[in-house]
Parts: C-alpha cells; sequence; structure tokens
C-alpha cells in the first residue's frame, strides 16, 4: 500500500517536473522562483506573527491583507521543486525529492493550514487567528526540520 | 505647482517609509523583499510573455492564473523602498529617491496596467491579452530604463 502511494506521488511529482520544465528556463531559476516566493510569504507571514505576539497592536485589516499574501504565496514554491533542481544555491535537502510523498503532504498542510488562517484572518478574531496562525508555523517548522538543511 | 506635488509626494513617501521601517526590521530585509517580490512577478509575467509570444501554446486559463499573481505582486514591492533601502544589495539608482515623483507616477502605473492584463486575461480574448501584456511591458521597461541600474 505505501509503494502504490509512492509511485502515485512520484507519478504526481514527474508530472509537476513536466510542468515545471516547462515553466523554468533553467534549474536556477526554479530555485530563485522558490525562494522568492518563501521570501515574500515569510514577510507577510512574519507582520501576522508581530500582531499574534503582541509585538505590535492587532490590526484586523492588515492582518486579512497578509494572509490573503500567505494563502497565494503558499500554493506557489511547489512546481519549482522538479527535476534537476536538487542542486546550486538551494537549502532543500536531498529527502525532498527522495522521501517525496512525506514533503507532498507537508505542502499540502501548508496550504491548507495558510487558506485556513486567511478564514480566521478575515474573521477578525484574535484568538482565531493566533491559534491558526500556530498551526501554520508548525507546518512551516516541520518541514523546514526534515527538508531544508541548517 | 510643481514644487506642492513634489512636496506632497514626498510626504507620501516619508508615511510610506515609516511605515516599511515597521514592516521591515532592517533595510536589507526591504530590499530582498521587494528582489522577491518582483521575481515572483516575472515568473509569471514571463509565462504569459511566453503564450503571447506564441512560443507557448495559448491557454486562456494559464493566462488568466498568472495575471492574478502578476496584479498581487505588483502592488508589494513598493513599500520596501523606504529610507535607508537605497545601499547594499540593490540595482535601484539613487533617482528612486531623488526623482521620488516618478517613480511613484511609474509604480502606480504598473499597478494599473496590472489590473488590465489581469482583466482582459479573464476575457480569455487573445488579442486584448496582447495589448494588455504590452502595456505592462512598456511600464517595466519605462521604470527600468530610469530607476534600475544596467
Amino acid at each position: 500500500m505505501k509503494k502504490i502511494t509512492t509511485i502515485a506521488v512520484a507519478g504526481a511529482l514527474l508530472a509537476l517536473a513536466g510542468t515545471s520544465s516547462a515553466q523554468f528556463a533553467k534549474p536556477e531559476d526554479a530555485i530563485k522562483y522558490r525562494k522568492a516566493a518563501f521570501s515574500v510569504m515569510g514577510a507577510h507571514f512574519g507582520r501576522i506573527g508581530g500582531m499574534v505576539n503582541g509585538q505590535v497592536p492587532f490590526d484586523a485589516a492588515a492582518v486579512a491583507s497578509n494572509a490573503q499574501i500567505v494563502e497565494s504565496m503558499a500554493r506557489l514554491p511547489w512546481a519549482a521543486f522538479g527535476a534537476g533542481t536538487d542542486k546550486g544555491e538551494t537549502k532543500a535537502k536531498s529527502e525532498t525529492w527522495s522521501d517525496a510523498a512525506k514533503f507532498k503532504s507537508l505542502s499540502d498542510k501548508l496550504t491548507a493550514e495558510t487558506a485556513k488562517l486567511s478564514a480566521a484572518a478575515k474573521g477578525g478574531n484574535a484568538d482565531a487567528v493566533k491559534a491558526a496562525f500556530g498551526g501554520v508555523a508548525g507546518t512551516c517548522k516541520a518541514c523546514h526540520d526534515d527538508f531544508r538543511a541548517k
């Protein structure tokens, strides 16, 4: 069963790799792109963090705007992890490709958790935002722990 | 009259700089962020370009999705051109700050032109997309010519 899942995921990643090679002329373009998407996501996630952690006064409109950008950005980097993008200026560990099923599962989780954060942010309740923020932060950390070199 | 406009724009940029220093802990964070936003925008704009120029078959859904990301990204970099972000790993020329009124006018034009591209893309008409694409490309070039070092 695990093997079937792995094969299915490998197939999905191959399809993705096909798309991404069409989308990026060179592997370094893909690497630059995914790092840029993570950077933009991180900057806006950090702004919500400042409010969740009380360093900056909670501003519901700012949280909603930042959360929407985080949600949009969270969908982007994955197409840029295609074949041949494991070398170069990247901190992505080889497990990104050798344990593609887990990587895919965490990227899907990030998409889901950032959607929850965006929904909570639209609601404007600080406690709900804080809970959803924690869900996203935990997903970032889980993926960085396994797939990103220190 | 020109002086009043310049003062008004300078005031607006000061307000922006206030916001951006609150948003970025260090000038290099702002520089990294704006470059990342331009990178993501450029990647998606380039994909539309491939279709507009006939290198890749025109795919209305892909154009619409890419154009929406371009439109969202086009709003982001400007808050990261605050005071103190003229030094470091940046190609932004000193005119970005000394001719702030013109820079602001071109950044507003990019926002408007990318919104037109996104609207045309939703319409799905290849000729309309091509025209709107030209409007965005011309705005990129005009700003790069004056404000970005080669």
